[in-house]
């Protein structure tokens, strides 16, 4: 790998081509971007210049799309009338399904990769990019591939799984941890004054961190992965009313709410 | 205030304890408990040594109930059989309507006041008891009392709220919470298996961080505050199923979950 093409220079496409540097990568890396960001990212030194989208199909040997998701399936397309045999395609969309299909739709077989860095999002742009920032997380691909060499390198921890299997898991600890974070932060503000929000411990603020999440990026999760999410939330929702109709006969629900904090723990100390 | 008694001398009991003297108490701090907990208490310097109910309700101007709250239910009518004049009772029970109503009904007027000092609670026992428990934290009276001057000196912001008020308010800010982290934490064990739990990012620790917590103390908690965590958990049902039911389309919700972390943040400004 010689030549890298970012498409769509924020958080996470800046931290990548960070991460990348960092890891030791010498070759080029170039972006494309709105001629705003590009200044950015030149100046911040993150990519060496702006190129357009059909450049960087023709000459980049790994095309990282960084962009939204609908961005991401509106590339794809485009990328497959234009795309050089050296390319490979890989994505940072925090759903797969529809991507991976795109990408099997419109380009060579052989040539892509799906893939999901699983880090934080709060800060936005490139300013906010950091070479560590996919240090000790989780970065899914849906196959095996020699991207998973320079992932590694940056400190990532590295799973492979199916777009499928991807989504249904995301669902579940990414997508409904994100919705009920945000129903139970709406729920309080609709119910208490804000005097009656000083009447709190610690648990509150933790569990409603993420209710900061910008709904921009959510959009495009929740549309793209609707029918897994609607699955999650009827489970959830389930699960409050079975406990809303024991009130105070809760020992397994606790029991069972405990179970994750050891497998999160197992799962942490293995990996 | 010369002597106190501390009745059951746990995490919260132990840590006024401390905190008291961190604070100048200069006067005797004694024990009700079992005889292994004052064993304890005594070695690591938390009491003097240990004392029947009935010289603590005789003897001390400050009699502190800090068992669970069936306990404290049970010790009220006890304490109102025997106790001096020159006594205050309070008490560090999570929920306050039933313990103030029992306070009301068995203990001299003018001889009480109600309390809960809303900090951490994942360790338990008189080892994990700390003086700076309370630092920072706050600590509801459901009324003006002298012992608010002793609460303040420890560090903790003083919240006077009658019982109903603070029932309602803990219901939101505290149990729902609680049974969300819980909820949330069943549904992903009973959903993912083990290496399915891997693709997550640090979103689904930080929610699910009440879920260690031990049935044994939140069994009291629900039993005394059904009527409201029910209300709470029934908007908290009818806000996830609105979400359900406009997946992609959620800004408003966003919004108001957002607004929940603003709010916080001013009150802890303020504060």
């Amino acid at each position: 790998m010689e030549r890298v093409a970012i498409c769509g220079v924020g958080l996470m496409g800046g931290s990548f081509a960070l991460g990348l540097r960092r890891a030791g990568f010498k070759g080029s890396i170039v972006g494309v971007s709105s001629e705003r960001t590009i200044a950015e990212a030149v100046e911040l030194g993150v990519v060496e210049r702006g190129v357009t989208l059909e450049e960087a199909a023709a000459t980049a040997d790994l095309v990282y799309l960084a962009q939204p998701i609908f961005k991401i399936l509106e590339a794809i397309p485009a990328l497959g009338k234009m795309l050089g045999p050296q390319a490979t395609v890989t994505d940072a969309g925090s759903t797969k399904g529809q991507i991976v299909a795109a990408m099997r739709a419109h380009l060579p077989a052989g040539q892509f990769v799906g893939g999901h860095p699983m880090a934080g999002t709060e800060s936005r742009g490139v300013r906010g990019a950091d070479g560590g920032l996919f240090r000790g997380r989780t970065y899914v691909l849906t196959a095996e591939h020699w991207l998973r060499g320079w992932v590694e390198k940056m400190g990532a921890r590295v799973v492979i799984l199916g777009a499928e299997e991807h989504d249904r898991a995301v669902a579940y600890t990414s997508h409904l941890t994100q919705l009920v974070a945000t129903a139970l932060a709406g729920t309080v503000t609709q119910a208490l004054r804000g005097e009656e929000i000083q009447v709190s411990g610690p648990g509150l603020i933790d569990t409603t961190r993420l209710a900061q999440s910008s709904y921009d990026v959510w959009r495009d999760i929740l549309v793209t992965n609707r029918e897994e999410v609607d699955g999650a939330l009827g489970a959830m929702i389930a699960r409050l009313e079975g406990m809303r109709a024991s009130l105070g006969e809760n020992e397994r629900e606790f029991a069972e709410g405990a179970e994750l904090r050891r497998r999160l723990v197992r799962s942490v100390t293995l990996g």
